[in-house]
Formats: structure tokens, sequence, C-alpha cells
């Protein structure tokens, strides 16, 4: 016989852009999440409408009528540019605040709010830095599946000093939003396979270069993202050459992650069914055969909208809030 | 007012293999050829079943019952490993042969049938070697988009000598043949994505090193495939390290293919419904931004079965027959 | 040894509203056709850019600066209720005229254009009233399937008067058009299936319905049509109370269409991937077991751009113009 | 402040036949039951390989080796036919069973196991029945939707004597079992819909025809059940000739279904993305227009494998313990 006793003081929570694809995912997590309680849920292009978040209705209101004091902690899942402004008032307004925009990220132009420095919030990562602060800064999806992946290389220094990363990485559509668009039609996504911002310019690659080189990797980034025929999920392959061939390349990533709840390193390659729905990233590594160049392949998977996006920004609100880091996430 | 006029004797053409993807793209073609008609088309596993081609049901015979010397002109989409013995024989019997499987390619060991040998049929890149030919092997899926993505850089030896080129290619699910298997089945490939042969191993990388060596150059491949949720189709992204960085990059691809009917140089990158049902290759490239090492990005699509397989094995024999190249193809 | 020879004075072609499926459909067709030449494609809302058809790119111009009298055969694939004033204005210029659109067929108020009777496209069944049309109504994809099916029963008077025909139909995203919609978003129909119009209240009904009192039915229709998570395709499963039981009612549909090159009546029951990107209807009949009124089930299905939109405007400009009623159309 | 406290103590469970998608459903739903504990896995076909549920690996034995007395509580996924004599062996090892195949169920010749009336376990019109059954049979997928949805319908006697019920249902390819068929691989389900088993003779027919009687309706069913291209999910499009026409059909299903919490009586009609992954019917209802024989249209949308198979079963072994009806479920 078990007994299991909670209690439980919720934390009010406000959500800011509630009307896409990583706002109604965080709707979705807060509802369910046993010590959160959604006060306001906020779209300016959908006020007055409805969204279904764990099977209730949410009333959407313009984000100019959000009671931003009325709550203890705050998602911003407004658009890049709109978001840092929203997040400055709710800090202000006396609320904890996850920032879903690239607005306060690495590589940005500036990680600073109300004077103070925002720590950026890839958990298994920046996890000390979370506590303390009114502000965390939620990574980009790539960015989240392609640093978990790299950083126990990055770690041991094991990267060839100014050699580049090849990174090929496929999203599902929700990762290009719920606006409606002709090229994200269903009769123009199925049965379709895409590249896009092929030349190395994607938005993300400045995060991703700001993290790698704050981890001592003298290395250059290759990213070439393409659109995937599927709802949710990113799958990254990524060849990294190393200094040197590595007997058993997957105890470095077994070791660095061994006690984290959210990252799951596996014999076999990850695939997208294995991580939708879930918030983690699952990722394997081998070594490249036939190539003079001592390399490492790895595949890193993880849902663009959970550990991507929505789901790691509820493990930074729990690290923040000292809840246990796995409260209302589905792992 | 215009008069066309066509005068016709047909070929005889025989199938053998014809129950798989392949095969029936084959069968499909053939009989909507205006110079070819098909006299058989067998297949072991479903000898006595019928397939439709073209709005016709076609009787399918065991191989064995398969009289090789009915046919000008036979097509082998047999197994690898079973089909070279059955090319061996159909030429023997007098037929001009195109051999679909790998065991006669460059890379597979014996490029020998009746003691000449075979040229391989990556007709752009092939022409003169296959009109006096016998047999002709025809390319692998990936190596066709990929080998006619690297020939204008080969050509010119301006690939960085002793450099790896990366290879992140996805297939659509026909590429993984008819054969029914649990992870091909719908419930499980929809909605997934996944990277498969990862370690450099996949068995078109012999087929890929030998030719790229045949054209000068000194680079390893490093490939790694994926498997889409689609029906047909390939989608090859090349990341090559290159001596320097080139103004005009596509001119290199416009000038080398400039009068092809079936490869397309696009200013845009090209997508899998471009090219699906079409016998083209279609590809654009692009120098990448923010890397030390001069890079170019190119992007290639095709159609599995159709370019890379029944389609090119059609231009093939129209080749060695002396029609036209485009006869009976969809460009 | 064959010889043929065509004799081709080709036939100038507009369309009008070619941004659309249908219209980009019947430009791609018009496009491959052996006796017509695409003179102007029109698109107010995207004039000025290009669509690609049969591998080439048209340029869009606005309908109001296309010249009328420059073509002989005009189609027109504009919006419902914009489209008479233009057919109107089409034929006053001297072209013949298919429309696409609702705004002449059965059922729609008014059948007339420039004070002549508009007859009904839907060719198997009204084929003598199309040589000398100056302009024919061209029949939605659900009436075309549903109507095409029924007609062996009407004409023989086989339905239990007053009785209801039961139809739950299912088609393809391109039904609901090209212009972006949320719910039309590859995210939202994929994995996905849902009724419309339930109440049946379809803007198709009055099409049906018209057309089934012609041929002497005194049937109510109940229709249920639903968003298929496909790009093109309709299946009708229609339920008709019959009079008596039928021995073979597949012979009724094999006799009405027995010489009928776009019309397959097979023994097996019909599906979407046996007509997507083919002009035919091909359905199959059986008696239903275990009911106590005899009724018979019908299963068609259509290609709902081709049979259902294009390939059937194009066959019934071949008949319009005294071609070949199978020219440019792909069986 | 809210204090929440559960004692459990654990039932323990077996699962027979646990390869097949039902069967792993119920080991998920089982491994994530707060009250249940999952003692074995068994499936002969993939004895001692491992299915992933709930993010753990499970053991699968051969069902000849599991131990029947080591478990409080026995699902049954096995084949139909092969499932009464293990359910019969299970309840005389003590366990209390819930048989999912269709062998005991109304309609199939016997619903007697061991001497005792099985009760039909369609939780929300049956429950009464549960509590004091060793066995229960769980209702199939199709009669779980349409009989929910028909049920408000019969106990008001409302459906016209004699009348047909028209029924059309699609079905995502789960439905059709984990064993690979050609005709269920991806490449020929995607962009592909079809009809089966046309012609009122599915095998559901017996246990929907068995109920519909015992509520008291004399009414024939038309069932047409279609393959979709999605995963998961059932839709079912009814019509039902009524006496008279009602002022607010929805009131009767809002009313019979006021608390249950897993019945959802909606305005707008359902769509598989409302009730994917959840143990819900979801429905709505009109009244066809423009038809002289007064008749209802009700849409019903379940997950087939959930309240179509192994929520369901779930939910009734929740009944049959005495725990909250809504344990371990998804709503």
């Amino acid at each position: 016989m078990t007994v299991y006793t909670f209690l439980v003081n919720k934390i009010t929570v406000g959500v800011l852009g509630a009307s896409g694809y990583a706002g109604r995912e965080i709707c979705d997590l807060v509802t369910r999440h046993p010590c959160m309680e959604l006060v306001f849920a906020s779209a300016n292009s959908r006020a007055g409408e409805t969204i279904r978040a764990a099977g209730r209705s949410i009333s959407l209101i313009a984000t100019d009528e959000a009671k931003l004091d009325s709550a203890g902690l705050i998602f911003s899942a407004l658009p890049h540019g709109a978001s840092a402004s929203w997040v400055q008032a709710a800090a202000a307004a006396g609320a904890k605040v996850v920032d879903l925009s690239a607005d306060l990220r690495p590589g940005s132009g500036s990680t600073s709010c109300n004077g103070t420095t925002v720590p950026y919030g890839l958990t298994e990562l920046t996890r000390p830095l979370l506590p303390g602060a009114d502000v965390v800064a939620n990574p980009g999806c790539y960015p989240t599946a392609i640093l978990i992946a790299l950083a126990p290389l990055l770690a041991r220094s094991l990267t060839v000093k100014g050699a580049t990363i090849n990174v090929s990485a496929a999203s599902g559509v929700t990762g290009a939003g719920f606006t409606p668009k002709p090229e994200l039609m269903f009769a123009e996504v199925a049965e379709d396979f895409r590249a896009y911002a092929v030349g190395n310019e994607h938005r993300h690659l400045n995060e991703m270069r700001a993290v790698v080189s704050e981890m001592g990797g003298d290395n250059d980034i290759l990213f070439t993202p393409h659109l995937l025929p599927v709802a949710r999920g990113i799958l990254a392959t990524i060849t990294v050459p190393v200094k040197e061939s590595l007997a058993q390349p997957l105890s470095l990533w077994r070791e660095l992650y061994r006690d984290e709840p959210f990252i799951e390193v596996s014999d076999t390659m990850p695939s997208l069914r294995e991580v939708v729905h879930r918030n983690v990233v699952r990722m394997s590594v081998t070594t490249a055969a036939n190539v003079r160049q001592p390399t490492l392949i790895i595949v890193a998977a993880i849902d663009n909208l959970m550990k991507g996006a929505a789901g790691q920004a509820v493990q930074n609100a729990n690290v923040m809030f000292g809840l246990p880091e796995i409260a209302g996430l589905p792992a």
C-alpha cells in the first residue's frame, strides 16, 4: 500500500500570445499542471474567441487588457520583436516571466531586461541560473535539439578547431506557425518535402553560434532546415569532425545526461514517433565509417511544441519556482 | 496548321521482376511508350496475378517461364544478387538489357557481363557509351540525384582535395520496396521521420564513391538517408567544400546541363512536388554564408521511381535503340 | 508497322480564373492538348504572377485585360456569382465557353445566357446537346460522381417513388479551393476527418435535385459531404431504395456505359488511388444484404479536379468543337 | 490551498495479446493507471520481444506461459475465435476479465462464460451490470460510436418502425490491425480512401443489430465502413428516419448523457482531431432539411483504440473494481 500526499498552492499563470501553436500548447500544459492555474490568456488578433485546452474552453482577451499583476507567472509566446517590451512590463508588474520569443536569447543583440541579464533556459545546461531569475529566455526549437546534442562534445573540447559542424534538420509544419499561408495548406504540404532558408541564414543561427561559442567551441555551423509533411516534431542529423575516434561515443552522452528526466540517450536512432507529445530530447550517436576525417553522426529528435517550446517553458518555470522539474510535463 | 507523322516499328519488351514498385512503373511506361510493346512481365512471388499499367491489366508470369528470346529489350527489376544471372541469360538470348539492380553498377565488384564491360546508365553523363551496349546498368536512386548534382563541380575539379562531401537525403517509402513490413505500414510511417543506415554504410555508397572517383574527385562522401512520410520522391541536400568562392555558382550547372531535357537547374530550391511523376532531376545551388571554409549547398530532387529507376531505365533504352531520348517519358 | 497522321489546326484558348486549383488544372490540360493553344490566363488577385503548367511558366494577367476576342474557346473558372457576366461577355465576343462555375447550372435559378438556354455538360448524359452550344455549364464535382452513378437506375425508373437516396461523400482538400484558411492548413487537416454542411444544405443539392427530377426521379437526396486528409479525389457512397431486387445490378451500369471511354464499371469497389489524375468516373454496385427494403449500394470515385472540373470541361470542349472526345485527356 | 490524498492498493493486471495496436494501448494505459500494475503481457507471435508503454520497456511472454492466477484483472486482446477459451481459463483462475474480442458480445452466438451470462460493456448504457460481473465483453469500435449515438432515439422509441438506419463510417488504419499487409502499407494508404465490406455484411453488424433490438428498435441497419488515411479514429455519419420532427433534437442527447464524463454532446459537428487519444464519444445532431421523411443526422467520433477498445476496457474494469470510472483515462 502506498500513500501519496500533495500540498499545493497553485501559481497563477497568464499567457500572452495564446492563439498560436506554442501558446495553445502552454495553455494546455498549464491547465493540466497540478501546481498552476490559468488566470488569463491573450491574443490580439483573436480576442473574444475561445480555444480549447485540456478539454476546457478558454476565452482569449486582448493583450492590452491582460492584468499583468494578477499572475505570479507569465509566459510570453508573442512574436519576435513584439515580445520584449511585454516581458519587461510583466516583470515590472512583479511576475516571473518565461519568454518564448527570440528577443532576449543569446545572439539576439540584447539579453538584458530591466537592467538584469536574462539567463538562457536550455534547462539541462543552464539549470543553476534559473532559480533566482525573474525572466528566462526560452530557447528556439532547432537550437534545443542541436545544442543538447552537441554539448557532450563541446564540454570535452572534442570538436576539431575551426571545422564546420553540418546540421541537416527537418521540422513539422507547426514550426511555421498558425497564420494561414498558401504554402502551408494541406494540398501543398502533403507528399512534399523541401529545404528552406538555404544558404546558412536561418534566424536561429545566431542563437546556436552564441551558445556554441560560450561552450568553448571554435566551430562554424552549417544549418539547413527542411519542411516535413507532419504536424509536429524536429529531427536533426548532425555531423561533427572530431579530434580523434572514440571507442564508445555514446558513453559521453550517457554520462553527461545520466540523471536527466527529459533526455533519452538511445542505442538506436530516434524517430519523431518516439518523441511527439513528450517533453524530451531523444538522441543517439555513431562514428562515420569510410571517411578519413574522424567524424561523429548525432541524430536528435524533439517535439517542436513541447521540449522545443511550451514543454521546456514549463520546465523552466518549474525550476524558477522550485517545483519538481517534471511537474505537469509528459515524459 | 501542323502535320505530325510517326512511323513506328514497335520494340518488343519484357520486364523481369514486374511486381515491385519499379517493375510496375516500367510496365506503365512501356505500355504508354509510342515505340514499345510489352510482351511479358514476370514476378515469381506473384505469378498468376495481374497488375494494372496505364489502365490495362497485365498478367504476371513466373520468371522461369519468360521467353527471353521473344523480346528485343528486357528490363530487369529483379532483386540485387538475383538479377545478374538473368541479365546474362537475356543478353545471351539476343535482347538488349537494362538492369535496374545494383549487380553490375560501378563499385559492385564486377561490371562485366558475358565478357563485356557494362556501361553505367547515368544518361546525361555517360550517354556516348550507351548506343553500342548490349547491357546497361541503371543507377541507384540516391546516386542519380547526388551524382548529377555533383558533376559540374567534379568536372572542373573545384572540390577541396580530401574534403568530405556531406549528403543528407530523404526518400519516400516506395524506395523501401513493396514487401510488407511492420515499419512500412501507414500507421507507423505517417507523422514519422527517421534516419536509417546511419554510420555511412548504405549500400549505395560504393556506387557513388566509384563514380566520384572516376570523375576525378578525391573526396569522401558522408551520406545519411532518411525515411519520409510520402509515397514517392528523393530530396538530397549536399554541402561541398570548394577551393574558392564562386560569384555565380548556378552558372556551372546551367552550362553543363544547358541542353538536357531532363535536367532542371532552378533559381529557387526544388521540392518533391515539382518532380513527382516526372523523369527529371531538379536542383539549385547557393553559397553558404557565415562559414570560413568556402562551401556550396546543392539541393536536388527526383522521383525515385522515375528518374531514380524506371524513367531513367526507359531513357537509357531510348538511347540504346536510337529513339528520341524523350520518347514515352513524362518531362 | 503503323502510321499515325494528325492534322491539327490549334484552337486558341483563354482561361479566366486561372490561379485556383481548377484553373491551373485547365491550363495544364490545355498546354498538353494536341489541338489547343493557350493564349491567355487571367487571375485578378494574382495578376503579374506566374503559374507552372505542363512544365512551362504561364504569366497571369488581370481578368479585365483579357482579350476575349483573341480566343476561340474560353474556360471560366471564376467564382460562383462572378462568372456569369464574364461568360456572357466571352460568348458575345464570339468565343465558345465552358463555365465551370455554378452560375448557369440546373437548379441555379437561371440557365440562360444571351437569350439561349445553356446545356448542362455532364458529357455522358447530355452529349447530344453540346455540339451546337455556344456556352456549356460544367457540372459540380459531387454532382458529376453522384449523377453518373444514379443515371442507370433513374433511366429505368427503378428507384422507389418518394424514397430518400442517401449519399455520404468525401472530398480531398483541393475541393475547398486555394484560398488559405486556418482549417485547411496541413497541421489541421492531417490525421483529421470531419463532415461539413451537415443538415442537407450543401450548395450542390439544387443541381443534383434538378437533374434527378429531369431524369424522372421522384426522390429526395440526403447528402452529407466530408473533408478527407488527401489532396485530390471524391468518393461517394450511395444507398438507393429500389422497387425490387435485381439479380445482376452491375449489368445495368455496364449496359448504359458500355462504350464510354471515361466511365469504368468495376467488379470491385473503387478507390481514390484508382482515379486520381484521370478523367474517369469509376464505380461499382452491390445489393445490400440484411435489410427488408431492397436497396442498392453504389460507390463512385472521381478526381475532383479532373472529371469533377477541368477534365470534364475539356471533354465538353472536345465535343463542342467536334474533336475526338478523348483528345488531351488522361484516361 | 488544497490537499489531495490517494490510498492505493494496486490491482495486478495481465494482458493477453499485447502486441497488437489495442493490446499495446492497454499496456500503456495500465502502466499509467494510478491503481493498476502490469504483471504480464503476452503475445505468441512476438514472445521474447519488448514493446514500449508509457516510456517503459515491457517484455512479451508466450500466452501459454502467462500465470493467469498472478493477476487480479486480465484483459484479453486475443483475436476473435481464440479469445473465449482464454477468457474462460482466466476467469476460472480467479481473475476478473475484460474481453476485447467479439467472442462473447451480443450477436456472437454465445454470451455465456463458465455458465454465467457475460454483460456487454458499453459502459454508459450497461453500467449497472458491471460491478458484479466476472467477465465483461468489451464492445467493438464501430458499435461503440454508433450505439452511443443511437441510444437517445431508441430509448424514446422515436425511430420509424421498420425503417433503415443508414450508417456511413470511416476508420483509421489501426482498426485493421498490426499484421503487415500490402494494402495497409503507407504508399498504398496515403492519398487513398475506399469503402470496404460493402454490401452490409461487416462482422460488427450482428453486434449492432442485437443491441438495437434489445433497446427496442425495430430497424434495419445499413452500414458501410471506409478506410481513412489516418492512423487513429472513427467518424460515423448516421441518418435516422424519425416519427416526427423534433424542435431541439440535441436536447435528447444532452439529457441522456448529462452526467457522463466520457460523452461530449456538441453544438458543432465533431472531428477526429477532437477525440484522438481521448476516451470519449463526441457527437452532434441536426435535422435534415429538404426531405419529406423527417430524418435526423447524427455524427459521432471516437478514437478507435481508446473509447473504441483499450480505453473503454479500462473504463469497464474501473467499474468492475469500484474504482473512480475516470481513473487512468485521458478525457
